[in-house]
C-alpha cells in the first residue's frame, strides 16, 4: 500500500496516528539536528520530520531526495511545535519512522511553484511539471468541475448526451477542414467536424427532442494567440422551442454554473439588438461592465468645420471624472494607439472639460461655448473628456469600440470580480463579401431567419437582403462572447433558398446537405440550439486571459505539440497503403 | 409556444386541463363520426380526438395528417371511454381544439414501430428515422445514462475527467493509426489516438493523482461486424496504486452501474489467472453463466489407442444430463462445425452415457467398463456427455472453448439476466509472433511485468521471457471483456528494456516514446489504470449482441457513414493547400 492519506489530509485529530503518505519533494530543509521535506500531492503539502539523533540513517536519506522526487513515508501525526497557518494541514507534522525513495527525480528545468521561472516554450515542453504547479492544476480542476457541473445540470433538464461521428465528410462551405484519407476507400476522405451541427439537427429529426454533447471540434485555421486547432464545445439542441426557449434554458445553465462553482448569484440577463450594440459599443459583445456608450456629438455638425461637417459618420465616447489625466502625452499616445493598422484610424479629436477651461483639438472650430453645449449634450463636464472618431459608419464604430476598450483598460475602468451577462439577438443573417462578391452566412447556413423577416428571403436586393435578421443569438459576458446559437431552418423548401442566396448551386447544396435537406422533408420538428466554448466559459468565470490554460496539452501557435513533438514525419509504408 | 405537456406526462389528474402538444404523428384511426391521431415524441404518445360533429374541419384537418407529420394541438384533456392499459397516458386524450401541421412528412421508407420492415441499410440511410424506433432511442438513453452515472461516481471517487488532445503523433506500433496532414506543418502529419494512453500516463507524472475521461478512440483496422473505426473508452488511470486499488475501485464502478441503471447487485468478482481461465475454459473470458469446464481424461491415455495415445494435447468438456440430446444427427452436425476452418478441428470424438449402454466414437478402442470408469473420474455419468478433441495444445484449448459456448447455444444452457463478473489477472507480458520473428506487448508496451518476475526480464531464453506476467487484468462479464487495463512502468530503464524485448532500436524508441521515457526521470509515480469499452458495457448490460445499437451513427463495415456517404471525394483545392 502506498499510502493511507493523502497530503491534504491530516489534522489535529490524527495526532498520535500510524500513517503512510507517498507524494513528491516540493522542498527539503536541514536545521543541524533536524530535517524537514515537505511533502506535496495533488491535495496538499504536508511536513515530514526526520531527528538526527533518533534515526541519523534515516535522517541522511532523506537529504538525499532531491526536488521532485517520489517517495513514500511511514511514521506518526504529531503536533508542530511552530505552526504554519497558512497550510491546512500546517498544525501537524509526520514524525517519520521509514522513507522509500519510489523514484528520483532529475532536477527540474523550472521550479515547481506558483511563480515559476520557467518559460512558456519549456512550461509547454514539459507540461507534466508545468501541470504539478497549483495555478495549473486548480484551472484543469476548475474545468472538471465546470464541466460535469453542465452535464448534471442539462441532464436534470432531459437533455440526453449523445455522441456524433469524428470522422465525417468536408464540407468547403465555413472554416478550413481537417481530412483523413480512408484506407477502406481509396481516394476518398474523411473530414474532423467544426462542430456536430448538422448531427444535431439530425437529432432533433430523430425526435431525441433535447441533445447535448461535451465534444471537441476541429478548425484548420492560421493560430491566433487565443485559438487552437481542437477546442471543446458544450453543444446543445432543443426541439419544440422558439428563442425564448432557449435564451432561458441556457440563461438557466450559466446561472446554476455561477452558483455552482463560485457561489456567485448572476443578474438578470439583458437583451440587446446586434444593431443596438454595434450602435452604442462598435461590437457585437460589448463589454457592460463599464459605461461609455457611443454619443452622436449631432450638436457639432454644420458649423463650419470640413473635418466633422463631411464626415460621413461621427461618434464619440464621454471619458468621465478623467480629464486630468488626458495630458498632452496621453493624447498623442492615444492618437498614436488608433492610428496603428490594426485600428485604423485616421486622427482622434478630444475636448476636455478641465478646471481652467475647455481644451480641444478643434477649439480653433468651435466656441468654448460651443463646445461646453455640445457636450452638456451628451452628458460631459467639468472633469470629463469625449474622444471623437469620424469616418465610414462601419470603420468608426469598430475603431471607437476599440478605444472604448483601450480607454477603460488604461485608466483601470474596468471592475474585476464583476459579472456583466448579457444577450444580443437579431443578428443580420447575411454579411456580403466584397472580395468574393456573395453573400455568407453570419452565423451559419442552417440558421432561420427571423419570421418577421421571412418575406425579405424572396428580394433580390442586396440591401433589403441585408437586412434581414437572424433568429440568432450570442451569450456575452464581460465583453467576451460565451457561446452563440439561432433557431434553425426546418423546412427543406426554406433551406433551399438559404442556400441559394449563399451562392450555393443546387447540385453542391445537394452534395453537401441532401442529407439533411432530406431529412427535413420527413417530419422535422422546428428545433434550435446553442453551442458554448467550454474553455472560454473557464477563462472568463474565472477572469483568466487565456482560454489556453484550461487546456491540458494546447498546442502552440504553429499547432504543434511540444511536449510530444506532434506533426512528425510519416513512415512512408503507412502513407503507401493509404495511396498517397 | 409549442407545447405545455410532453407526450408521455398527462394523467387522470390533468383532466380538464386546457394544454398543447406537440409530436409526430404515429397512426391516424377514422372511425365514421370520430378520428383519433396517436401523437409520439421521446416521451411517450398520447391520443389526440377530432368529433366530425362538432367540428368538421378541424375533423378533416385531422385526416390530412400522414404518418410522421409533425402536429401541434391545442385542446381539453379528457377522460377516456375506453382505456389503454399498456399506455401511461392510455387513461386519457385530448378532445383537439386545434391543430396546426408543423412539418408535412414524405411517407417513410420503413415502419416507424418497435419491429420494423426496414433492412439495415436503408435504415443506417436513413437513421434519423430509425432513432425515433423505441428500441434505438431506449439504448440512446441508456449510453447517456450509464456515461453519467460514470462520470458522477468517478467524480465522487476523486476521478478528474481532463480531455487529451486528439491530433497526436503516429506510432507504428499496434494498430493502424488514423493521420491528418499538418498545413501548417507541410510533410508533418497528426494521427488520432488509438487510446490516450501516454498522455493519462503523462498526467499521473503531473501530479493529477485520479484521472478519467470518457474519450473517442480511433483505428484503422479492417472491420469485423462489431468493431467500429470509432469508438469510446471510458479511460481511467491511478497513482500511488497496485493492482488491488485498480480492481476495487473498479468493481465498485461496476457494481454501482448495475445497481444505478438496473437495480441489480452484482455479486463479488471471482479471479482467475490468465494460465487457469486458458485451461479451464480456453478463452481468457471465460462466460460463467454456465459450467463445462475443461477435464483431462487422462485415464483414456496409454489404451494403446493410437489416436489418443499420440496426441500431444487433449481435453474434453461434459455436457451434464443431455445425453439423449445428443443424437448422430447432432454428433454429425457438431463434428462438422468444428471441423469448420475458423474453428479447425479435425475431429471430435465422444461419448454418450446413455441408458442403453454407453454410446461412443471410440467404443471399438475401449471397453464400456473403460470409458465408465473414465467418465466417473470428470464427474460424468448416465445421461451425460463427453465431447473431446485432441491436438496442438493451444489450438485444442481454443477450439474445445470455441465448442463450449456452442454446445451452451444449441442447447440453451445460458440463462438469462444472470451477470457473471470476473477478474482475469496474470496476462504474460510477451507473445511471440512466429511471422515476425519478434515478441508482441500482449497488453501494450507500458504494461509492468509483476514484481516477482520482473528479474526474467534480463533472461535472453524465449522460454524464461514468454513466461513473464503481467501486472495487467481484463474485467470479464458474461465471456466479453468489458475493459482491461495494468500497472504501469513507471521507471527509465525498466521501460526501455522492455522496448528492446519489443525489438525497438534505441532511436526508435527515443523518437516515439521519448517525451514518456523522459518524464518517468522527472519524479514519475507508481500508477496503473484501466479502460472500459463503452459500447460494450452497454450491451454487455442490456444483454444486447451488437455494441453498433448503441451508437447514434454508426459506420458500416467499409468503415462508411450511409446517411451522410462519408468518407467522400475531396476537392483538390483542399488537398493542394495541404501539398498532397
Amino acid at each position: 500500500m502506498y499510502r493511507t492519506h493523502d497530503c491534504g489530509a491530516l489534522r489535529m485529530e490524527h495526532v498520535g496516528q500510524e500513517v503512510t503518505l507517498a507524494g513528491w519533494v516540493q522542498a527539503t530543509r536541514n536545521l543541524g539536528g533536524l530535517s524537514f521535506i515537505d511533502l506535496r500531492d495533488r491535495y496538499g503539502i504536508t511536513q515530514l520530520s526526520f531527528n538526527m539523533e533518533v534515526n541519523p540513517e534515516l535522517c541522511q536519506e532523506a537529504r538525499r531526495c532531491g526536488r521532485e522526487y517520489v517517495v513514500r513515508a511511514q511514521g506518526i501525526v504529531r503536533e508542530r511545535t511552530s505552526k504554519n497557518p497558512n497550510r491546512p494541514t500546517g498544525d501537524i507534522e509526520i514524525e517519520v519512522k521509514s522513507l522509500d525513495i519510489l523514484n528520483a527525480s532529475v532536477v527540474p528545468p523550472f521550479t515547481i511553484e506558483d511563480d515559476t521561472d520557467g518559460g512558456d516554450e519549456l512550461r509547454m515542453k514539459y507540461r507534466y511539471l508545468d501541470i504539478r504547479r497549483t495555478p495549473v492544476r486548480e484551472k484543469l480542476i476548475f474545468r472538471h468541475k465546470i464541466a460535469l457541473e453542465t452535464r448534471k445540470f442539462l441532464s436534470e433538464q432531459g437533455f440526453l448526451e449523445i455522441e456524433t461521428p469524428y470522422l465525417i465528410k468536408s464540407t468547403p462551405e465555413g472554416a478550413r477542414d481537417f481530412i483523413v484519407p480512408s484506407r477502406m476507400n481509396p481516394g476518398q476522405w474523411y473530414a474532423l467536424p467544426q462542430s456536430p451541427q448538422t448531427f444535431k439537427q439530425i437529432l432533433m429529426v430523430g425526435g431525441m427532442d433535447r441533445y447535448f454533447q461535451i465534444v471537441r471540434c476541429f478548425r484548420d485555421e492560421d493560430l491566433r494567440a487565443d485559438r487552437q486547432p481542437e477546442f471543446t464545445q458544450i453543444d446543445c439542441e432543443m426541439a419544440f422551442v422558439e428563442r425564448e426557449d432557449v435564451l432561458q434554458t441556457f440563461e438557466s445553465l450559466m446561472r446554476y454554473l455561477f452558483r455552482q462553482t463560485l457561489g456567485i448569484e448572476l443578474p438578470e440577463f439583458p437583451r440587446m439588438s446586434y444593431d443596438e450594440a454595434m450602435a452604442s459599443y462598435g461590437s457585437d459583445k460589448p463589454d457592460l461592465r463599464f459605461d461609455m456608450k457611443f454619443v452622436a456629438l449631432d450638436g457639432l455638425r454644420g458649423g463650419g468645420f470640413q473635418v466633422i461637417d463631411n464626415a460621413p459618420f461621427m461618434r464619440g465616447i464621454v471619458v468621465k471624472g478623467l480629464e486630468e489625466k488626458f495630458t498632452n502625452k496621453e493624447i498623442n499616445d492615444l492618437t498614436d494607439w488608433v492610428k496603428r493598422p490594426q485600428i485604423g484610424a485616421k486622427g482622434m479629436m478630444y475636448v476636455r472639460y478641465s478646471p481652467d477651461g475647455v481644451k480641444s483639438s478643434i477649439l480653433k472650430f468651435y466656441s468654448e461655448e460651443k463646445l461646453v453645449e455640445a457636450g452638456k449634450a451628451v452628458g460631459a463636464g467639468p472633469g470629463d473628456v469625449i474622444l471623437i472618431l469620424t469616418g465610414e459608419k462601419d470603420a468608426v464604430l469598430k475603431q471607437l469600440g476599440d478605444l472604448r476598450l483601450e480607454v477603460a483598460r488604461r485608466f483601470e475602468l474596468i471592475p474585476t470580480s464583476v459579472f456583466k451577462p448579457l444577450w444580443v439577438l437579431d443578428f443580420p443573417l447575411l454579411e456580403w463579401d466584397e472580395e468574393s462578391g456573395r453573400f455568407f452566412a453570419m452565423h451559419h447556413p442552417f440558421t432561420s431567419p427571423l419570421p418577421q423577416d421571412m418575406h425579405k428571403m424572396e428580394s433580390s436586393d442586396r440591401e433589403t437582403l441585408s437586412s434581414i435578421r437572424a433568429a440568432a443569438y450570442d451569450m456575452v459576458i464581460n465583453g467576451a462572447e460565451l457561446g452563440g446559437g439561432s433557431i434553425r431552418i426546418h423546412d427543406r423548401t426554406l433551406q433551399e433558398k438559404n442556400f441559394e442566396l449563399l451562392g450555393f448551386s443546387k447540385e453542391e447544396a445537394e452534395h453537401q446537405f441532401g442529407f439533411l435537406m432530406g431529412a427535413f422533408e420527413q417530419g422535422a420538428p422546428p428545433h434550435g440550439g446553442i453551442a458554448f466554448g467550454l474553455d472560454r466559459v473557464c477563462a472568463i468565470m474565472q477572469g483568466s486571459t487565456s482560454i489556453r490554460d484550461y487546456i491540458a496539452f494546447p498546442k502552440n501557435n504553429q499547432g504543434r505539440d511540444m511536449m510530444i513533438d506532434a506533426p512528425s514525419e510519416i513512415d512512408p509504408k503507412q502513407l503507401k497503403e493509404l495511396g498517397i
